[in-house]
């Protein structure tokens, strides 16, 4: 087993500039990264509180991953996410396990990351990401 | 400010025999504590990854916030708790700070903790819930 800890939790936010400030002012610390991940349509902004980062995500499309979750749900959590030591291990066991995965190999994430997403539908509604620091 | 980090993520689900087997699996840790909160109407299950609890929350009623969440949105992330170190205080904060708040003093959660909500209308969708050890 290979997941050690919950990285980030991914919150879908209409928009950023209205998501910062109100998160800065819930948790007292400061947004210390905003970053664009063109391939999946979104804006990130990141705070740190303990060990886990809030990841906060607005979409840049109409027909993003994030767009059609707030049209479906509203603003609120979309995902979790969990740091492995080994996401490719983890994959093969979560998909022996008989969880459907979104993503068969891992790929490219915000902050350097390699991600990978299991399918809500195996997981209870819980959209769950599975996330490595890129060191290969 | 008196909030140090994520104490735990609370999970709406249907059924905690379905849902423990599952989390133990995806996380490799076992449930430790199985807990009703009749305040509540949920009976609660508690895994541990880290320092961040996952609590899966299963309503003993029909008409619980849990029962009302999932026939709204689903089985899903239900809500937020991040462990502060003065409740009062921070409560206090959140109101002077515009922020509008479900429970204006603490009230027993499970684990022993002492609790309150945020309103989700002021935190963008996302129930946020403060929590402190009860020590006094």
């Amino acid at each position: 087993m290979s997941v050690k800890h919950l990285e980030h939790i991914g919150i879908a936010v209409k928009d950023l500039d209205v998501a910062i400030p109100l998160w800065e002012k819930l948790l007292g610390v400061k947004c210390y990264n905003i970053e664009e991940v063109a391939e999946q349509k979104v804006k990130t902004a990141f705070l740190r509180i303990g060990e886990v980062k809030i990841e906060l995500l607005q979409s840049t499309s109409d027909d993003g991953p994030i767009a059609k979750f707030i049209e479906k749900k509203g603003e609120g959590v979309q995902h979790v996410a969990f740091a492995s030591t080994n996401i490719e291990e983890e994959l093969v066991r979560c998909d022996a396990e008989g969880i459907r995965l979104i993503d068969s190999k891992p790929r490219n994430g915000a902050e350097g990351l390699s991600i990978a997403f299991l399918h809500p539908k195996s997981t209870l509604g819980v959209l769950t990401e599975l996330c490595e620091k890129k060191t290969k």
